[in-house]
């Protein structure tokens, strides 16, 4: 898993939202790192809503992150 | 899903909360792409209380990135 | 729901308070638009602590942006 | 429940943090407006860790704001 | 309980740690103030990895706070 | 658990990643000592992606800290 986050830097803030989702997965990743466990948890937590809306809380604070070291795209 | 998110800059704060909620939902989709698994959840968690704050919680997140990207609109 | 956010600057920290705690219950609104519903989940909430702190946890983030939005209300 | 918030200006960190406190409150307060049902809610979640832990995140949440709001009480 | 918080300026990121685990903690005093029934949560949620991971998620946003009083410690 | 924490600047974003990691993990070991019952609690968080989402929740405040700390790695 290295170099899997050169930068913050994205062309747009759509590809900044998708850097955002990958860091909330890396988390993830690095707590239960093995592939097969985390395939068998993910058709339970992709069916619950409380699941899935903590996933997008997560995704919004790295966003904010990712939002700041791009200056919120303003010259985009 | 592409060019959903062109830019965070929006004409008015409630244009932008708009946006907010549009961004908790798309880390929701892209977690469970399956719209039709989604359409089940959807009366289930919008008829409990915790998910329901919680959402709100995403939300409030997510303005917090949109505010900011639009200085608030302080011009406004 | 049109017009209920025309700008996030207030007079005093009390009615950001105010507005904050108006961006948190709108977000419910948006997900659960039924009003007849929210009635009834209403009563339930109100009585769960758990439900309760975290209505507080919405409010308190939309604060932080209102406050940052006031300039904190420092020439007040 | 006036004039509850007049500044977010405090003497030191301290007051500042009690004021954090204080903000976690009122929101409760505004959800559940019955005295009655909050002082029967109060022993539950005085001894529920988890609610205790939720609250202490909003005083943490208001608390930033404060901060903010004081320059980090640099020059105290 | 009186001056326990004179400065939110640290040494060393270190002792900006411990005093978000502080500040973490003095929320749940306040709102708990009987030291007995703290003791008997304690050794509660210290098993449960929930309450361990809800603390740790308190502590990271009082560390936010320390952190911005500091300039994040830059010049150290 | 002393000089863990020298400072919060590193080279590149992957590494301030991993530093926030530890960051999220240093609290849980300051809450609960024993690591002896930190080794039993791991695996059973460790397969419940409640508490996964949650772990990266803790992650993503302390990056965004360990963020604005190194500027974003605007220079890398």
């Amino acid at each position: 898993m290295t170099k899997w986050l050169p930068t913050l830097k994205t062309a747009t803030p759509e590809e900044g939202y998708d850097l955002a989702v990958k860091m909330a997965r890396v988390a993830v990743k690095m707590t239960q790192p093995d592939a097969a466990i985390r395939d068998r948890l993910r058709p339970e937590y992709a069916e619950d809503s409380t699941a899935l809306i903590a996933s997008s809380q997560v995704v919004a604070t790295h966003f904010a992150t990712v939002a700041a070291a791009n200056d919120y795209w303003k010259d985009a």
